[in-house]
């Protein structure tokens, strides 16, 4: 086996099992290791949730790595070819809950900060560490709150490179600059319960509401732009009937997501929706909740230093995306910073039997230290 | 209070706590008095129900009187205004479970047999009652099963009147002489489970089947004819999603019922949807349940004595429908017989306080034995 800090430190982290929002000491085997290189070790806890905000330096510009330490349920253990939290390597990839999202790469950015702030004692601005225990789970006592405590002391960042799992096919050849806005809705539409033998006297939701739901399944939002797909309406959830063979409900409950492009607003969707609910006439309350605003990171310092780093290590030519699910840069792109997600290969993630490519670790590590080398030196 | 045989025998009855499909001896008191009057009495019981098959005479024409003394259950007792077992008059309304859905039809029908056959000793043909305890159940051993015993052994009913609560605003404004097929389906629309972030690699089952339900609700089926009204078509329940707001789901179940009239057939029905869903491009599996043939009984013999002892006993015009859901009369009519359906007013069956109008249990059993004479002396 190759000799490598960052695959050493990434089964140190591998072997905790931190299922959110339990960091079970992750956070202290990172800070331990920051600390020792002059990092600032400030840990908030906010009720069940662990955070960490560790800075080296005291002046502008701040460049940011983000993160989480938590991972998701890894299911029945026995569905796994090995233990998900005895971390195992096996034809050249490293098996383990957290390999890929996202503990590999917590390792490469703190090994990337150990050797660069060896070779430049003397950078400019500052370098930062924003991990969390509540990612994969709420996200209320997170990143937000970390966020919401730095803004309220004035306390900015430049740059931040949150570690998400980005890649598809090789190390790097995605990376993503923003991500799409999350506009979940309840609809429940009122109609009036009755027998299927008298249907004249009952209105059925489900019959009165149907061409609605057709149109709103057939609208094209928009077109998406250069950054973004087109916006995407998706039904979660349709539910009405008592389970009766002979009863016409009363009200049917329909959940829909949209993941919206900045083509469109919150509030223009939701104006739309409710402009075709009435006119197809139909009876309904509506309860909206909107899970995350679309943001994004146009190419500049932040874009550009990833892809000369990218480049440099790997060979790859770097891809620009914003698809995919949320992620904790929603809430630290709205503070101004440029916010770009840069991490290994995303197949596996949540998934049995998660793993990595063991000959992507220390090529990530020298990504993220050339990045702060671009950036900070 | 009036004496009234009818109101008396109606009493008994409804103090039986006789909830499908337990009769409680509702058959027993009624069989004591017909076997006074000359009845042949036959007790059928299958698996858990009670059934009677009471006959005076052995020749034909057979004129038959057919019922349930099951109820369905009260609910919630305390939410009625008196106990529904203990039958109480108040205002002129006779209270109780049962008194509409059709115990007192039980009652008068007892008596005009009674009162008919000390008139008419030497009637010709024969009466018969035909008893069951499961028809407000799932009707597998009650009715059904003792039409099959009397075929088998080639017993023959040439009119049957069905006591069931027919009257809508006086007693005796409507007989049903018919009533509506039905046929119920569960259709499984088939997609493929994913993620709302990634449409594009799921298949969302409420949008691929939206159009097809849209013209499902909208088809004319057929317009009815003299008899029938339009064939209806109702969605009783839709269920898809598995309750997270973020998973596309994998697939989605519709139930339906078609209540359809003698202009169609229930394999024309069938083929038609199946075209339909097919010409949509839907995925589906579809499980059909035929509950009921639709079954008509034209004018003729026994609609006629209806009407004249109707008009003669209360002076209203019988008017004829086929509406509503079923009834056992759908198990009879196959044998050939013709079927009526006429008791008192319907308004509160099923329902708490479920009550009739102490003056038309003596006016009813008038019918009953009017058409008797009508048709048997
Ligand atoms: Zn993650
Ligand atoms: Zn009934």
């Amino acid at each position: 086996m190759t000799q490598s800090e960052t695959l050493d430190l990434s089964l140190q982290l591998l072997r905790q099992p931190s299922v959110t929002p339990v960091d079970h000491s992750c956070q202290e085997i990172m800070a331990e290791r920051l600390k020792k290189i002059g990092f600032n070790i400030e840990s908030m806890r906010f009720e069940d949730v662990d955070n960490l905000w560790a800075r080296k330096g005291n002046t502008s510009p701040v460049f940011c790595f983000a993160g989480h330490t938590d991972v998701v349920p890894t299911g029945s253990p026995e569905s796994w070819n090995s233990d998900p939290f005895a971390p195992e390597i096996r034809d050249g990839k490293l098996y383990g809950r957290g390999s890929a999202d996202m503990k590999t790469a917590l390792a490469a950015m703190v090994v990337a900060s150990e050797r660069f702030v060896q070779k430049y004692p003397d950078h400019k601005g500052s370098i930062a560490f924003l991990i969390t225990s509540d990612e994969e789970g709420p996200s209320i006592n997170g990143t937000v709150k970390v966020v919401e405590a730095l803004e309220a002391r004035n306390e900015k960042m430049t740059w931040c490179l949150v570690g998400e799992p980005s890649s598809t096919n090789r190390l790097g050849d995605i990376v993503k600059n923003g991500r799409r806005g999350s506009l979940n809705a309840v609809l429940t539409v009122k109609g009036k319960q009755g027998h299927v033998a008298y249907p004249h006297l009952a209105i059925n939701p489900i019959h009165t509401a149907s061409k609605a739901i057709t149109e709103l399944c057939e609208t094209v939002w928009d077109n998406g732009n250069e950054y973004f797909p087109a916006t995407s309406f998706q039904i979660s959830n349709i539910q009405s009937g008592t389970g009766a063979t002979n009863v016409v409900p009363g009200t049917m409950t329909v959940t829909f997501n949209f993941r919206y492009s900045t083509e469109v607003t919150a509030d223009e969707l939701k104006e739309r929706v409710i402009e075709l609910l009435d006119r197809h006439g139909v009876e309904y309350d509506i309860q909206w909740t909107l899970s995350g605003l679309p943001f994004l990171t146009p190419v500049g310092e932040l874009v550009n230093a990833a892809r000369t780093a990218i480049k440099n290590v790997t060979g790859t030519e770097t891809e620009l995306s914003t698809s995919g699910g949320t992620s904790d840069g929603r809430f630290i792109a709205p503070t101004g910073a440029q916010v770009l997600e840069l991490g290994v290969l995303n197949a596996t993630i949540h998934q049995v039997n998660e793993h990595v490519n063991v000959d992507d670790l220390e090529p990530l590590a020298e990504i993220y230290e050339q990045i702060l080398v671009e950036l900070l030196s």
